[in-house]
């Protein structure tokens, strides 16, 4: 089954916003087995959308509408649907009784004509209920291509597509299994890795595809295969990744099936009843951040100081200003402290600190840009290492987080 | 002019990273007066990459590649790109020397031959030089589009555009004149918005376009027009906003021209010559971290508290035990304190708390999933106001950064 995402708003053509909810559905949809051929960000006009769903439609089973379902005048997507399938709209009564319901219970104004519009579908239209917003969710089948349309608002979507439209393309579908594994190398760079893994490589059966991954600091590799027989997918694809694994034992840090970093530093915490606490300077809490996306972080997750200018490391961390003075700001001496004090002040087992000039000017002290400390605190031991990240503001603050939650991910693994 | 971008790569289509290259893509051509009329996400596939291509060559006068530009054998948008042209590679010596030159300078391994064959590139392409990667910029056009491929990496992207691509684009192109101006409003809902300026919307001329971008607890008016004529577009967008500030001057609480909330709060910290501090609980540090993603946000930004913990509370920002005791954690008392201590300990100007049950689980107080308290601290005052923010994690999170960012602009602008 073979899918592609539509995003209709002309916010995104402009760059006023970033489109998070097409990687969200197409991680979603290959988890139940939808390969998703195309993700399409196309404006709020009327050709344009008419063209995209005849292309869609030829190329995909089903296709995955977000945006342009609004009340007001800009929003044409529920129209533009129905020119496309030659429908007209109705009112549905449960939608209306919902959208009424919802202005009762949570929006203060009267309920004008445009909000009970809402309530008007394409009559080929089955309705999917949105029980967070007054836009409802549109399921339309025409020869062999399903059209599912949904509002644009993040949660409203996901809410959508978890309780209804999952489920029933997992009724109708005839669906492969898509399986992918990632491995996760640090130390290498990708063509020397490539050039390690190269007489494997050529090998690989061809219902196997290969993927390198770079990111800052680390490569990841991923084998991905999809196909109906999951038996078989699953034994070659493990196969392969003990074969890699014995080529390439060295590098390799890890495994992270569609896992982020922090999610495995997270689930590590856990697995081991361990917390940790974040003192953090150039990465401006991000750490902290990326912590607490995750849902149960709090039960590993103690907190976090941001202490961005020099004085508040000593008001808040009770760094030694003696310290600060003679090894500056932006030193092995001060991360140590940080990650020492911390752990302290928070009482947990494990500790992260980060001290750092980011860029793109010089700051509070003489290091150069890229200059970074990371210490690491743990029930046993504290330490500082020393970084050169680059001279790019983004890349120093995300290659410092990364080393940051590896260094972390090792002590947690080895402890 | 209009663009198209295409991006390639299988990890954007499984979900694996969100694509955020597009959106700043798109944002850059549109102050300069380029039309961005579909972003595309591809995959590296041979057949998919042509058609791609094609397509977009009939619809654009550019057409922005990013992605599949890499040394190892899964990318292959150089050697696609050849086939569409109907060209072959060859050896660019000034590329081969800036490889050897960073494999000298920042890789500790020794080049092998997919290092050296970075500096092949297509005869037709013009090369624009990599400051910070292997991978160059291509430009090549044929008959009346220019084709432009770049690494997907961030950051090499950013700058191939910043520093070769855009200046270029404005060398050839012939440009319009884009125009966005940006109201934000809140207190009501875009219908009831919408309502109120009916007449006014019906009678909007042409060439101006209005889009309603409701966001939690606020709505965006932005009025968008594109042509030729630079003074006649200032002027008649101007005139209609000026309308539009007659007929709901009680819901406009600012302008915000593509620049988002955060953003006007550093400025106006910058332009009082305020600092701020945050005491952050259910906000997770996301606030900290909005702030320092802009740069020079070190002037007025002077720390954060991440207290996920209670215990942290007490023990990082002293805040009474007693306190919490009678009035539970998540409370007025508790967001009133938690701002005034912030504050205190950093020696800001301002500071904002927040307390709060983000859900999905009930965590360390009996408060019902979706209570938050926001704390504001000023030079004058301090004070703790309850909200109810709905029941999706995400969206309690989300919208509690908004509030508390816009009750501290309320106070900056009052200032």
């Amino acid at each position: 089954m073979q899918a592609t995402i539509i995003t209709i708003g002309d916010e995104i053509l402009i760059g006023q916003i970033v489109d998070t909810n097409s990687a969200w559905m197409a991680r979603e949809l290959n988890k139940i087995g939808v390969h998703v051929y195309e993700i399409l960000s196309i404006s709020d006009e009327r050709e344009h959308i008419l063209s995209a769903f005849a292309k869609a439609k030829q190329q995909s089973d089903i296709v995955l509408i977000t945006g342009g379902l609004g009340p007001t005048k800009d929003d044409i997507t529920k129209k533009t649907i129905c020119e496309f399938f030659n429908d007209e709209l109705e009112l549905n009564q449960e939608v209306l009784d919902h959208v009424i319901m919802l202005f009762k219970e949570y929006v203060k104004a009267p309920m004008v004509d445009m909000n009970k519009d809402q309530a008007l579908v394409p009559k080929k239209a089955q309705v999917l209920m949105n029980a967070y917003g007054t836009a409802p969710g549109m399921w339309i089948q025409e020869d062999e291509t399903i059209f599912v349309s949904m509002p644009g608002v993040p949660f409203e979507m996901k809410s959508l597509m978890t309780d209804r439209v999952l489920p029933r393309i997992k009724e109708v579908g005839n669906l492969n299994f898509i399986h992918h594994r990632t491995i996760l190398t640090a130390g290498q760079g990708e063509s020397t890795i490539a050039t390690r893994i190269e007489e494997w490589e050529n090998n690989l059966p061809s219902h196997i595809k290969l993927a390198y991954l770079p990111s800052l600091g680390t490569v990841r590799l991923r084998l991905s295969s999809r196909g109906t027989d999951k038996g078989f997918i699953l034994k070659t694809v493990d196969q392969q990744i003990k074969a890699l694994y014995a080529l390439i034992n060295d590098v390799i840090i890890g495994e992270s099936n569609d896992e982020s970093l922090v999610h495995s530093v997270v689930q590590l915490l856990k697995e081991k009843h361990k917390t940790v606490a974040t003192a953090e300077s150039c990465t401006g809490g991000k750490i902290a951040s990326l912590i607490t996306e995750i849902p149960g972080a709090s039960q590993v997750f103690k907190g976090s100081t941001v202490t961005y200018a020099t004085q508040s490391k000593v008001d808040i961390l009770s760094i030694d200003p003696v310290v600060i003075e003679k090894y500056s700001v932006v030193s092995e001496q001060v991360a140590v402290q940080m990650a020492a004090q911390v752990r302290k002040k928070f009482k947990s087992d494990f500790a992260i600190a980060t001290t750092g000039n980011a860029g793109p000017t010089q700051g509070d002290s003489d290091a150069p840009v890229g200059t970074v400390y990371i210490g690491i605190a743990t029930p046993l031991k504290v330490y500082g290492l020393h970084f050169m990240m680059g001279n790019h503001r983004e890349r120093v603050v995300q290659k410092s987080i990364n080393k940051a939650l590896e260094l972390l991910q090792k002590e947690l693994i080895e402890l």
